[in-house]
């Protein structure tokens, strides 16, 4: 079985790889890529200077993006057969692998949070082994220069698609990923503070923090113009209630 | 106002500082270093190879701990008594610093994960940098090799004080911290599985994982065990219910 790689390179620029992750770099022979689309052609520049940076002889094996029902009626189910495609193409990849060579994965942030790189790979036979990166979440504490959660509490890390149905009176801090609505904008609830971050980690790091009331409108009319104007936007956020 | 860099150096390893935060050490003036005691010497030992590694000329400033109730009758008013206490301590060695320098905190994983060093800082005349890191929960899923959540769902973020209360049935994956009693022993359900991890990233790192209610004792016992040869234990872990 080939050795493969996936490792995290943190949530935005070169500087956020690990030494461990640099060394892992340095080991690998062939380098999977999934290209995304345009959207993301600056996600896979980083990618690639991570690669021009660190590694050492090696082949790039582009992995095409398998299309995604975006508004399916039972979203686990349709996940479960993009998984499935996935699964396909990235066995055809990975058969370029001569015997004894390691490949890697670069994933975005912490392979283990929201990305499902581990999740396919776990379906094919080959022996991976993990390198644990720096997630958006403490990029987005970080440039806010706060802490997640308040003495001896919990934190909630979820989606904005389950956020409105988790909310609770028990959920005093929770971090938003994956929301392209804001949809923290539709908490009627008065007393919370939001620490919301877009880019993070790099050069185009936008940053907001305040009274959700009362910093809600600007928020939203920042985020459509920075998604208007770079193409894409990843943002991420924390509510808490004051 | 004094610079001061609080920087995330990861769950274990001098591999797992970030290029940023290398690069950060490398400009530090003064090193300020909390004796936490005898029983946390090797946590010492790798703050010191670290600056022996990537800082230049530099000097440290050794914090006093100060002692703490650790079993008190109000939890939240006991840390804030601590960390008044602490803050004192902190703006005592902050003096050392003269105008320009710049000042540093080493904080283990990342800072914004169950560390009080911000916190205090806060209420401190200096200006403060955070450098994110990597998280010990990132270190134990790598180490698995397991994603944190379940295909679109959410994640929550506990420590061992407010398991049994926190633990319910909108609950499926849930991260344990600070728990020095392997408190989801007393869970009384069947269908859950443990990962778990202790000593993440460095050369002990012990491994555990299964069916709740079959590995539960083994890991009591493993727990007790490791403790004891070490003097001390630092461990997290996830409960998923199956
Ligand atoms: C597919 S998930 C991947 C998360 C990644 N594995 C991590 O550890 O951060 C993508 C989501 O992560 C968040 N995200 C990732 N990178 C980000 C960045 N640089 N700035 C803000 N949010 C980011 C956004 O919420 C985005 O919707
Ligand atoms: C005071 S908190 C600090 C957490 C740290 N800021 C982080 O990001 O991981 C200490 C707790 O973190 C967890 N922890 C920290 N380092 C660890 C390691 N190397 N292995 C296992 N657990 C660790 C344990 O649950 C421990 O009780």
């Amino acid at each position: 079985m080939n050795q493969i790689f996936v490792i995290g390179i943190g949530p935005g620029g070169v500087d956020q790889l690990t030494v461990q992750a640099t060394r892992a770099l340095a080991s690998v022979d062939v380098f999977f890529v999934l290209d995304k689309g345009d959207a993301t052609a600056d996600l896979v520049a980083v990618r690639s200077e991570m690669i021009r940076l660190y590694a050492g002889r090696h082949r790039v094996v582009d992995i095409p993006e398998v299309p995604r029902d975006r508004q399916p009626a039972d979203y686990a189910a349709a996940v479960l057969t993009w998984h499935d495609a996935r699964a396909a193409v990235y066995e055809t990849a990975l058969a370029q692998l001569a015997p004894g060579e390691v490949g890697a994965f670069l994933v975005w942030g912490d392979p283990a949070l929201y990305d499902s790189t581990l999740r396919i790979l776990d379906r094919l036979p080959v022996e991976i082994t993990v390198i644990p990166g720096v997630t958006s979440v403490a990029a987005l504490t970080a440039a806010h220069r706060i802490v997640l959660h308040r003495i001896g509490e919990s934190v909630h890390i979820t989606t904005g698609r389950r956020l409105l149905a988790e909310w609770g009176p028990e959920l005093n801090d929770v971090v938003v990923m994956l929301d392209s609505h804001l949809t923290c904008l539709q908490i009627a609830e008065s007393g919370l503070d939001i620490y919301w971050g877009a880019y993070l980690g790099t050069a185009d790091e936008a940053l907001l923090s305040g009274s959700l009331a009362e910093v809600g409108a600007e928020l939203a009319i920042l985020r459509a113009e920075l998604k208007q104007r770079k193409g894409w936007i990843m943002d991420t956020y924390l509510i808490r209630r004051r």
